[in-house]
């Protein structure tokens, strides 16, 4: 049995000419174009691009750009709100709203993240009591989610829950209206005020937490009527890869709820492992942490090996590695590419899964009516006869005539 | 500031004689005969006494059951399902009524455990069907409920939720159909039954698990409107005490719902403590398991420590200590007697406390209208005045009239 079967369309084209009659006999070239399936990354690069001034740094920016866009078409972009909004009422709007722009004409869906979240959140909130804490988180999300609607119509809603109200490390306030509300109703008012701004949102809440714990907030959370569109799994592994027991794990876990499953947060380092004593990885603070040749094949295996289950898997719809290039979030060797842009094994590993195994490409010879039949990986696929070519979109199984243009 | 302040109620009496004239400068013996607190601990063994026919063996038993007495006003018998119905129809109805009818007669209020659990279960009921196993289920606690209302109106309906449907040592109808409905829809299914059948009893949900998954499962029962009188915490201590810490950190986080606190299955052993690699502890079989000198200063010392701290928490309304005598679960030194019914140091220790430090027992002086005030831990008191005397309960204020009795 062909494990990608549910990935796949079956598809029948009437081939037509300009003027209606059928390439019948005639050799289809027939070229996937894009995927149905969601294949990410961050792309918080295309904000500091949309913002760059000096020509060399926005040559570089652009030059990342282009190889994030040569293997991914969906992008995560940064909504934190300490960092979005550090002063109460000036936003980076201009700069996400170009790099969302940006982004969607370049075919890539773009979600935010994320709209509630207690770390890196605006310290200017402290000061009000819980009451007006809340109103103004709900105030944010009726305006983010708004003046975005066309062009981010998916949305990390909430980060973090399972830890949100027990989490110790700072005073915040999102920790503190989550202690008071409980999880269940703090995830229902945010999810809410989501839901109601922009109905047809792909409304997702993450968490790092694959325990049982997620498992029963989960439970708790569709009982009473919140409604996730899909359920976001970080999957951090710069302690090691999960291997193929705990992934498989946790896709069973999560499946039972029969909501899409998206790994929104995916990271496989190529350099050495981080001591498994490390409860809060972002307690690993280390000047430099470097790529090696070992850990950079061994990334590539890895990364091929987990984008092939979860690829395989029916419910999981998203992969998003979390960073693009090596150096960002704990200086890790965790990207497709070197901080030079060079590429490393582990974008050419991607590569050839994405835009080569798990893409269709083919040339058939049509019948004397001019059909053409095939199997072909969802997406969106153009047909070429000599000069004369079309386009087509096929996310479900396509049976239709389409007319060459010259 | 008294920590047992809200153990107590203040009391003010008008002491008359039966003829109605006051008892006005009177020495008045006050005392407290019963707690209002709920001092329990497993009573199987009154259901083994109603069933004892060797006369040596119903004196054993009888012996320690009045020992039994001697300290606590509250047991648990035992309701699992597979043993308690063997074959279906045929229950141990005679003997679970019998006993508790006995202890209802000697004051003692009596909670049945459980009346759904994976663990114990009714092996017959494997034949069924899901549908058909959890309407099994549903009818059983009817029935239950209903035929020992007025007996027994206090339940353990759903025992160890969170491992529920993820529990993998062996297959059962339980797991089947938790897996199947979730936790959350076959907890609202037992305790609706539960409810509908008897709407006056305590109906608790019970857990070893005090992580933040049973706090999670907890905040979604409460939010799907499950009808939970009180939240029930196991803490079996066979691998070391729990300490301060530990059991202050618990409280705080199963406080926040606002619901009573039941510990409802406490163990402190007086023998060495089981290795902490042991993650379920009926791994650990051993054919002996001495009590010795060290430990059982150690065990007195514990369960005093533990019982102030619970008896101090202003939500906890029940502490019942698992294992009476020695020699029980996992064969565990784990009683207030040893297996020949001879009382250990915790025995004397706890008796100290519950008969003791927090029982009122005085001789006032009433005033010359009659009148004394008093401030006494809850409970029922008798008050005398040489061969009169007249009984009253004091389960919060009183201020009342009370005639004695010849």
């Amino acid at each position: 049995m062909d494990k990608y079967m549910h990935r796949k369309a079956e598809i029948r084209l009437h081939v037509l000419y300009p003027d209606g009659t059928p390439a019948a006999g005639e050799q289809i070239h027939v070229d996937q174009i894009s995927h149905s399936f969601l294949f990410g990354c961050g792309a918080f690069d295309s904000v500091a691009l949309m913002k760059a001034e000096d020509p060399q740094e926005k040559a570089f920016l652009q030059e990342r750009m282009d190889k994030w866009l040569g293997l991914f078409n969906y992008g995560t972009l940064p909504f934190y709100w300490g960092r979005y909004e550090p002063v109460e009422g000036t936003t980076a709007f201009p700069e996400t709203m170009a790099a969302a722009r940006w982004l969607q004409e370049k075919g890539v869906r773009v979600k935010g993240h994320p709209l509630c979240w207690h770390t890196a959140c605006a310290p200017w909130l402290m000061k009000y009591d819980n009451q007006e804490i809340l109103c103004r988180q709900l105030e944010r999300i009726h305006r983010d989610v708004s003046l975005y609607k066309g062009v981010v119509d998916m949305w990390d809603v909430i980060n973090e829950v399972v830890i949100m109200p027990v989490f110790d490390r700072y005073d915040n306030a999102i920790t503190r209206i989550c202690k008071d509300l409980g999880r269940i109703r703090l995830v229902k008012e945010v999810f809410a005020a989501a839901k109601e701004t922009n109905p047809e949102a792909t409304l997702l809440i993450n968490d790092f937490n694959t325990s049982v714990s997620y498992e029963i907030l989960l439970e708790g959370l569709l009982e009473a009527d919140v409604p996730i569109s899909a359920i976001g799994i970080q999957s951090h592994q710069h302690q090691g890869y999960w291997g193929l027991e705990k992934l498989n794990d946790v896709l069973e876990r999560f499946s039972r709820f029969g909501l899409p499953i998206h790994f929104t947060e995916n990271t496989l380092i190529s350099g050495e492992i981080m001591p498994a004593h490390i409860v809060d990885l972002n307690d690993w603070q280390v000047d430099s942490w470097p790529s090696t040749p070992e850990g950079e094949e061994r990334q590539a295996r890895e990364i091929s090996e987990m984008y092939s289950v979860l690829f395989a898997h029916p419910l999981v719809e998203a992969i998003t590695t979390w960073d693009f290039n090596d150096g960002c979030w704990l200086n890790a060797p965790s990207g497709f590419v070197y901080m030079d842009n060079r590429e490393k094994p582990s974008y050419y590993a991607l590569q050839k899964l994405i835009h080569g195994e798990w893409e269709t490409h083919d040339v058939l010879t049509a019948d004397e009516e001019g059909y053409i039949s095939f199997n072909g990986f969802k997406g969106g696929y153009c047909i070429a006869v000599g000069q004369a070519d079309a386009a087509f979109a096929a996310n479900g199984p396509v049976n239709e005539k389409i007319i060459l243009a010259p």
